[in-house]
Protein backbone atom coordinates (compact mmCIF):
# COMPACT_ATOMS: atom_id res chain seq x y z
CA UNK A 1 0.00 0.00 0.00
CA UNK A 2 1.49 3.70 -0.67
CA UNK A 3 1.27 5.99 2.01
CA UNK A 4 -1.86 7.97 0.37
CA UNK A 5 -4.12 5.39 0.29
CA UNK A 6 -4.85 5.03 4.24
CA UNK A 7 -6.16 1.53 3.80
CA UNK A 8 -8.98 1.52 7.19
CA UNK A 9 -10.11 -1.96 6.90
CA UNK A 10 -9.45 -4.57 3.55
CA UNK A 11 -12.33 -7.52 3.23
CA UNK A 12 -11.18 -10.01 1.13
CA UNK A 13 -13.44 -12.82 -0.65
CA UNK A 14 -12.32 -16.53 -0.94
CA UNK A 15 -10.71 -16.89 -3.74
CA UNK A 16 -13.15 -19.60 -5.01
CA UNK A 17 -16.09 -17.08 -4.23
CA UNK A 18 -14.42 -14.37 -6.60
CA UNK A 19 -14.34 -16.77 -9.35
CA UNK A 20 -18.08 -18.42 -8.62
CA UNK A 21 -19.37 -14.72 -9.06
CA UNK A 22 -17.18 -13.85 -12.07
CA UNK A 23 -19.83 -17.09 -13.65
CA UNK A 24 -22.52 -16.77 -11.89
CA UNK A 25 -22.59 -13.29 -13.22
CA UNK A 26 -23.44 -15.14 -17.17
CA UNK A 27 -27.41 -16.10 -16.11
CA UNK A 28 -30.26 -14.38 -15.57
CA UNK A 29 -32.31 -15.89 -12.09
CA UNK A 30 -35.71 -15.32 -12.56
CA UNK A 31 -36.90 -17.65 -9.80
CA UNK A 32 -36.63 -16.93 -6.55
CA UNK A 33 -35.39 -19.89 -5.34
CA UNK A 34 -32.86 -20.52 -7.71
CA UNK A 35 -31.38 -17.35 -6.34
CA UNK A 36 -31.78 -18.90 -2.93
CA UNK A 37 -30.20 -22.41 -4.00
CA UNK A 38 -27.46 -20.31 -5.52
CA UNK A 39 -26.68 -19.02 -2.31
CA UNK A 40 -27.14 -21.70 -0.21
CA UNK A 41 -24.44 -23.13 -2.09
CA UNK A 42 -22.45 -20.87 -1.78
CA UNK A 43 -22.87 -20.85 2.05
CA UNK A 44 -21.83 -24.61 1.49
CA UNK A 45 -18.69 -24.34 -0.05
CA UNK A 46 -17.81 -21.95 2.16
CA UNK A 47 -17.85 -24.46 5.40
CA UNK A 48 -16.47 -27.43 2.91
CA UNK A 49 -13.21 -25.13 1.66
CA UNK A 50 -13.12 -24.05 5.59
CA UNK A 51 -12.93 -20.39 4.73
CA UNK A 52 -15.92 -18.83 6.85
CA UNK A 53 -19.20 -19.46 8.65
CA UNK A 54 -21.58 -21.01 7.56
CA UNK A 55 -23.52 -18.17 6.00
CA UNK A 56 -23.82 -16.43 2.42
CA UNK A 57 -25.53 -13.36 0.66
CA UNK A 58 -26.17 -11.86 -2.55
CA UNK A 59 -27.37 -8.86 -4.41
CA UNK A 60 -29.66 -9.18 -7.25
CA UNK A 61 -30.78 -6.84 -10.15
CA UNK A 62 -34.58 -6.90 -9.40
CA UNK A 63 -35.20 -5.94 -13.19
CA UNK A 64 -32.90 -8.26 -14.74
CA UNK A 65 -32.32 -11.03 -12.25
CA UNK A 66 -28.65 -10.90 -12.69
CA UNK A 67 -26.19 -11.47 -10.01
CA UNK A 68 -24.29 -7.93 -8.67
CA UNK A 69 -22.31 -9.10 -5.65
CA UNK A 70 -21.78 -12.03 -3.37
CA UNK A 71 -20.53 -12.56 0.05
CA UNK A 72 -19.98 -15.19 2.47
CA UNK A 73 -18.96 -14.66 6.29
CA UNK A 74 -15.54 -14.38 6.21
CA UNK A 75 -15.41 -13.05 9.83
CA UNK A 76 -12.41 -14.81 11.49
CA UNK A 77 -10.03 -15.41 8.08
CA UNK A 78 -10.49 -11.40 7.77
CA UNK A 79 -10.06 -10.32 11.42
CA UNK A 80 -13.28 -8.86 11.01
CA UNK A 81 -16.64 -9.04 13.58
CA UNK A 82 -18.57 -7.09 10.75
CA UNK A 83 -17.44 -9.15 7.90
CA UNK A 84 -21.01 -11.21 7.86
CA UNK A 85 -22.33 -12.59 4.58
CA UNK A 86 -24.77 -10.24 4.21
CA UNK A 87 -22.51 -7.11 4.88
CA UNK A 88 -19.98 -8.40 2.47
CA UNK A 89 -22.48 -8.92 -0.41
CA UNK A 90 -24.09 -4.83 0.39
CA UNK A 91 -20.62 -3.40 0.35
CA UNK A 92 -18.88 -5.30 -2.29
CA UNK A 93 -22.59 -4.29 -4.56
CA UNK A 94 -21.71 -0.69 -3.72
CA UNK A 95 -18.06 -0.35 -3.91
CA UNK A 96 -18.80 -1.94 -7.59
CA UNK A 97 -21.62 0.37 -8.55
CA UNK A 98 -19.31 3.38 -6.99
CA UNK A 99 -22.71 4.27 -4.71
CA UNK A 100 -23.65 4.37 -0.83
CA UNK A 101 -27.02 3.95 -1.39
CA UNK A 102 -28.26 0.53 -3.71
CA UNK A 103 -31.89 2.10 -3.63
CA UNK A 104 -30.58 5.49 -6.05
CA UNK A 105 -32.89 5.77 -8.91
CA UNK A 106 -29.80 6.05 -11.16
CA UNK A 107 -29.90 2.06 -11.13
CA UNK A 108 -32.33 -0.70 -11.10
CA UNK A 109 -33.64 -2.13 -7.56
CA UNK A 110 -31.91 -4.34 -5.78
CA UNK A 111 -32.48 -7.20 -3.97
CA UNK A 112 -30.66 -9.35 -1.08
CA UNK A 113 -30.91 -13.02 -0.66
CA UNK A 114 -29.50 -14.39 2.47
CA UNK A 115 -28.83 -18.26 3.50
CA UNK A 116 -30.39 -16.97 6.98
CA UNK A 117 -32.15 -14.56 8.75
CA UNK A 118 -30.14 -11.33 9.61
CA UNK A 119 -28.58 -10.42 12.95
CA UNK A 120 -29.07 -7.32 14.73
CA UNK A 121 -25.93 -5.20 12.86
CA UNK A 122 -27.33 -6.63 9.55
CA UNK A 123 -31.16 -5.71 10.03
CA UNK A 124 -29.28 -2.11 10.72
CA UNK A 125 -27.14 -2.13 7.53
CA UNK A 126 -30.19 -3.30 5.32
CA UNK A 127 -32.23 -0.11 6.16
CA UNK A 128 -29.00 2.15 5.54
CA UNK A 129 -28.05 -0.02 2.08
CA UNK A 130 -30.83 0.67 -0.14
CA UNK A 131 -32.04 -2.55 -0.97
CA UNK A 132 -35.55 -3.11 -1.86
CA UNK A 133 -36.15 -6.04 -0.70
CA UNK A 134 -34.73 -8.85 1.69
CA UNK A 135 -35.48 -12.74 1.06
CA UNK A 136 -34.35 -14.70 3.86
CA UNK A 137 -33.54 -19.02 4.03
CA UNK A 138 -32.68 -20.61 7.07
CA UNK A 139 -35.09 -18.91 10.50
CA UNK A 140 -33.43 -17.31 13.63
CA UNK A 141 -34.01 -20.55 15.44
CA UNK A 142 -31.74 -22.54 12.95
CA UNK A 143 -28.83 -20.26 13.22
CA UNK A 144 -29.95 -20.12 17.55
CA UNK A 145 -30.09 -24.25 17.20
CA UNK A 146 -25.84 -24.40 16.44
CA UNK A 147 -25.23 -21.66 19.12
CA UNK A 148 -25.55 -18.40 16.52
CA UNK A 149 -27.00 -15.77 18.26
CA UNK A 150 -28.90 -13.23 16.38
CA UNK A 151 -28.05 -10.58 18.99
CA UNK A 152 -29.96 -7.50 20.33
CA UNK A 153 -32.70 -7.71 17.26
CA UNK A 154 -35.93 -5.11 17.02
CA UNK A 155 -38.57 -7.61 18.58
CA UNK A 156 -40.72 -5.79 15.25
CA UNK A 157 -37.76 -6.06 12.74
CA UNK A 158 -39.35 -7.02 9.75
CA UNK A 159 -42.19 -4.30 10.10
CA UNK A 160 -39.27 -2.16 11.03
CA UNK A 161 -37.71 -2.94 7.46
CA UNK A 162 -41.10 -2.89 6.13
CA UNK A 163 -42.00 0.49 7.39
CA UNK A 164 -38.83 1.68 5.27
CA UNK A 165 -40.09 0.21 1.94
CA UNK A 166 -38.05 -3.04 1.98
CA UNK A 167 -39.73 -5.59 1.65
CA UNK A 168 -39.32 -8.73 3.75
CA UNK A 169 -40.02 -12.95 2.10
CA UNK A 170 -38.61 -15.62 4.78
CA UNK A 171 -38.44 -19.12 4.96
CA UNK A 172 -37.42 -19.82 1.52
CA UNK A 173 -36.06 -23.18 0.99
CA UNK A 174 -35.43 -23.34 4.57
CA UNK A 175 -35.05 -26.95 5.03
CA UNK A 176 -31.79 -26.71 2.49
CA UNK A 177 -30.62 -23.57 3.96
CA UNK A 178 -30.93 -25.01 7.47
CA UNK A 179 -29.19 -28.13 6.61
CA UNK A 180 -25.62 -26.34 6.16
CA UNK A 181 -25.74 -25.13 9.39
CA UNK A 182 -26.49 -28.84 10.73
CA UNK A 183 -23.56 -29.54 8.58
CA UNK A 184 -21.38 -27.14 10.17
CA UNK A 185 -21.71 -28.24 13.44
CA UNK A 186 -20.82 -31.76 12.13
CA UNK A 187 -17.35 -30.35 10.80
CA UNK A 188 -16.94 -28.66 14.28
CA UNK A 189 -16.80 -25.09 12.50
CA UNK A 190 -16.53 -21.84 14.89
CA UNK A 191 -19.19 -20.52 16.82
CA UNK A 192 -17.65 -17.40 17.31
CA UNK A 193 -21.04 -15.04 18.46
CA UNK A 194 -21.64 -17.07 21.45
CA UNK A 195 -20.61 -14.01 24.10
CA UNK A 196 -24.16 -13.62 25.37
CA UNK A 197 -23.99 -17.15 26.75
CA UNK A 198 -21.05 -16.44 28.82
CA UNK B 1 -4.35 -5.82 -6.80
CA UNK B 2 -2.88 -9.06 -7.67
CA UNK B 3 -5.57 -11.60 -8.24
CA UNK B 4 -4.87 -13.74 -5.43
CA UNK B 5 -6.20 -10.74 -3.43
CA UNK B 6 -9.69 -10.74 -3.59
CA UNK B 7 -10.38 -7.83 -2.55
CA UNK B 8 -14.07 -7.24 -1.85
CA UNK B 9 -14.15 -4.27 0.27
CA UNK B 10 -11.75 -1.43 0.94
CA UNK B 11 -12.69 1.14 3.06
CA UNK B 12 -10.00 3.93 3.62
CA UNK B 13 -9.17 6.78 6.09
CA UNK B 14 -8.70 10.56 5.29
CA UNK B 15 -5.59 11.12 4.38
CA UNK B 16 -5.52 13.68 7.98
CA UNK B 17 -6.71 10.55 10.11
CA UNK B 18 -4.07 8.57 9.30
CA UNK B 19 -1.94 11.01 10.07
CA UNK B 20 -3.71 12.17 13.94
CA UNK B 21 -3.73 8.70 14.62
CA UNK B 22 -0.27 8.63 14.62
CA UNK B 23 -0.11 11.24 16.53
CA UNK B 24 -2.70 10.11 19.15
CA UNK B 25 -1.15 7.28 20.08
CA UNK B 26 2.02 8.67 21.15
CA UNK B 27 0.46 9.64 24.74
CA UNK B 28 -2.12 8.11 27.15
CA UNK B 29 -5.59 9.93 27.46
CA UNK B 30 -6.32 8.19 31.42
CA UNK B 31 -9.41 11.04 31.94
CA UNK B 32 -13.13 10.05 30.60
CA UNK B 33 -13.94 13.49 29.19
CA UNK B 34 -9.92 14.12 27.18
CA UNK B 35 -11.08 10.81 25.00
CA UNK B 36 -14.43 11.77 24.41
CA UNK B 37 -12.69 15.47 23.23
CA UNK B 38 -10.07 13.73 21.37
CA UNK B 39 -12.85 12.56 19.51
CA UNK B 40 -14.99 15.12 18.77
CA UNK B 41 -11.85 16.90 17.61
CA UNK B 42 -11.37 13.98 14.94
CA UNK B 43 -15.45 14.08 14.00
CA UNK B 44 -14.80 18.15 13.35
CA UNK B 45 -12.05 17.92 11.41
CA UNK B 46 -13.91 15.21 9.74
CA UNK B 47 -16.68 17.97 8.54
CA UNK B 48 -13.80 21.05 8.47
CA UNK B 49 -12.03 18.71 6.23
CA UNK B 50 -15.49 17.27 3.85
CA UNK B 51 -14.06 13.97 3.98
CA UNK B 52 -16.73 12.59 5.51
CA UNK B 53 -20.03 12.78 8.12
CA UNK B 54 -20.16 14.74 11.63
CA UNK B 55 -19.20 11.45 13.61
CA UNK B 56 -15.73 10.45 14.61
CA UNK B 57 -14.86 6.86 17.45
CA UNK B 58 -12.12 5.44 18.54
CA UNK B 59 -10.77 2.10 20.29
CA UNK B 60 -8.75 2.59 23.49
CA UNK B 61 -6.80 0.31 25.56
CA UNK B 62 -8.77 0.09 29.03
CA UNK B 63 -5.67 -0.39 30.91
CA UNK B 64 -2.98 2.03 28.70
CA UNK B 65 -5.44 4.42 28.53
CA UNK B 66 -3.97 4.65 24.79
CA UNK B 67 -5.29 4.90 21.39
CA UNK B 68 -5.49 1.95 19.64
CA UNK B 69 -8.08 2.79 16.42
CA UNK B 70 -9.95 5.57 15.28
CA UNK B 71 -12.39 6.26 12.41
CA UNK B 72 -14.70 8.87 10.63
CA UNK B 73 -17.81 8.52 9.18
CA UNK B 74 -16.75 7.92 5.57
CA UNK B 75 -20.11 6.62 3.97
CA UNK B 76 -20.06 8.84 0.81
CA UNK B 77 -16.30 8.84 -0.22
CA UNK B 78 -15.84 5.06 0.23
CA UNK B 79 -19.62 4.13 -1.40
CA UNK B 80 -20.31 2.35 1.63
CA UNK B 81 -22.96 2.43 3.80
CA UNK B 82 -21.89 0.38 6.88
CA UNK B 83 -18.84 2.95 6.66
CA UNK B 84 -20.11 4.43 10.22
CA UNK B 85 -17.07 5.65 12.27
CA UNK B 86 -18.08 3.48 15.42
CA UNK B 87 -17.70 0.65 12.25
CA UNK B 88 -14.57 1.60 10.60
CA UNK B 89 -12.86 2.39 14.76
CA UNK B 90 -14.10 -1.04 15.67
CA UNK B 91 -12.64 -3.03 12.23
CA UNK B 92 -9.03 -1.01 11.73
CA UNK B 93 -8.76 -1.86 15.92
CA UNK B 94 -9.61 -5.81 14.77
CA UNK B 95 -7.22 -5.84 11.35
CA UNK B 96 -4.48 -3.98 13.67
CA UNK B 97 -4.43 -6.88 16.49
CA UNK B 98 -5.36 -9.37 13.98
CA UNK B 99 -8.10 -10.64 16.03
CA UNK B 100 -11.74 -10.28 15.14
CA UNK B 101 -13.00 -10.53 19.31
CA UNK B 102 -11.15 -7.32 20.97
CA UNK B 103 -12.78 -9.37 24.14
CA UNK B 104 -10.13 -11.91 23.98
CA UNK B 105 -8.08 -13.09 27.17
CA UNK B 106 -4.65 -12.50 25.01
CA UNK B 107 -5.43 -8.46 24.76
CA UNK B 108 -6.55 -5.76 27.32
CA UNK B 109 -9.87 -5.02 27.75
CA UNK B 110 -11.28 -2.05 25.17
CA UNK B 111 -13.50 0.50 25.14
CA UNK B 112 -14.98 2.32 22.23
CA UNK B 113 -15.77 5.83 22.23
CA UNK B 114 -18.06 7.72 20.18
CA UNK B 115 -18.97 11.41 18.92
CA UNK B 116 -22.86 9.65 18.92
CA UNK B 117 -24.92 6.93 20.20
CA UNK B 118 -24.66 4.48 18.08
CA UNK B 119 -27.27 3.33 15.18
CA UNK B 120 -29.04 -0.21 15.33
CA UNK B 121 -26.44 -1.55 12.58
CA UNK B 122 -23.55 0.02 15.19
CA UNK B 123 -25.46 -1.53 18.46
CA UNK B 124 -25.19 -4.57 16.67
CA UNK B 125 -21.91 -4.67 15.28
CA UNK B 126 -20.71 -3.61 18.75
CA UNK B 127 -22.12 -6.63 20.13
CA UNK B 128 -20.08 -8.87 18.06
CA UNK B 129 -16.86 -6.93 18.29
CA UNK B 130 -15.67 -7.78 21.53
CA UNK B 131 -15.37 -4.27 23.45
CA UNK B 132 -16.23 -3.96 27.19
CA UNK B 133 -17.44 -0.46 27.91
CA UNK B 134 -19.17 1.78 25.05
CA UNK B 135 -19.32 5.77 25.74
CA UNK B 136 -21.29 8.32 23.62
CA UNK B 137 -20.96 12.02 23.38
CA UNK B 138 -24.19 13.37 21.41
CA UNK B 139 -27.55 11.85 22.09
CA UNK B 140 -29.84 10.30 19.68
CA UNK B 141 -31.84 13.06 19.29
CA UNK B 142 -29.44 15.58 18.68
CA UNK B 143 -28.46 13.41 15.64
CA UNK B 144 -32.23 12.91 14.83
CA UNK B 145 -32.12 16.97 15.51
CA UNK B 146 -30.36 17.57 11.81
CA UNK B 147 -32.25 14.44 10.13
CA UNK B 148 -29.78 11.29 11.07
CA UNK B 149 -32.26 8.92 11.91
CA UNK B 150 -30.77 6.11 14.19
CA UNK B 151 -32.62 3.21 12.29
CA UNK B 152 -34.80 -0.13 14.06
CA UNK B 153 -32.45 0.15 16.99
CA UNK B 154 -33.58 -2.39 19.81
CA UNK B 155 -35.72 -0.15 22.54
CA UNK B 156 -33.45 -1.02 25.30
CA UNK B 157 -30.12 -1.03 23.50
CA UNK B 158 -28.27 -0.06 26.47
CA UNK B 159 -29.83 -2.65 28.40
CA UNK B 160 -29.31 -5.07 26.05
CA UNK B 161 -25.79 -4.03 25.52
CA UNK B 162 -25.09 -4.50 29.68
CA UNK B 163 -26.33 -8.34 29.18
CA UNK B 164 -23.62 -8.96 27.31
CA UNK B 165 -21.31 -7.60 29.88
CA UNK B 166 -20.89 -4.42 27.72
CA UNK B 167 -21.15 -1.40 30.21
CA UNK B 168 -22.51 2.05 28.79
CA UNK B 169 -21.96 5.52 29.38
CA UNK B 170 -23.71 8.61 27.86
CA UNK B 171 -24.14 12.33 27.20
CA UNK B 172 -20.34 12.53 27.98
CA UNK B 173 -19.39 16.46 26.82
CA UNK B 174 -22.89 16.12 24.74
CA UNK B 175 -22.83 19.75 24.51
CA UNK B 176 -19.55 19.79 22.75
CA UNK B 177 -20.51 16.74 20.51
CA UNK B 178 -24.22 18.17 19.41
CA UNK B 179 -22.50 20.88 18.50
CA UNK B 180 -20.31 19.43 15.79
CA UNK B 181 -23.70 18.11 14.28
CA UNK B 182 -25.40 21.52 14.05
CA UNK B 183 -21.92 23.14 12.48
CA UNK B 184 -22.36 19.85 9.93
CA UNK B 185 -25.84 21.32 9.39
CA UNK B 186 -24.46 25.17 8.70
CA UNK B 187 -22.08 23.58 6.41
CA UNK B 188 -25.10 21.77 3.94
CA UNK B 189 -23.79 18.51 5.17
CA UNK B 190 -24.91 15.98 3.01
CA UNK B 191 -27.94 14.08 5.18
CA UNK B 192 -27.75 10.32 3.56
CA UNK B 193 -29.75 8.22 6.17
CA UNK B 194 -33.03 9.40 5.91
CA UNK B 195 -34.66 6.91 3.56
CA UNK B 196 -37.27 6.20 6.15
CA UNK B 197 -38.53 9.85 5.94
CA UNK B 198 -39.24 9.58 1.94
Amino acid sequence: MTSNENPAILIRHPQWLSRAVAMHKQQAYPDITERMQLVIALARTNIEQASGGPFAAAIFDMTSHRLIAAGVNVVVPNACSMAHAEMVAISSAQQQLQTHDLGTDQIPGMELVSSCEPCAMCVGAITWSGIRKLVCGAAAEDAANIGFDEGPRHPQWQAELQKRDISVITEICRDNAAAVLQEYTRLNGKIYNGRSSQ
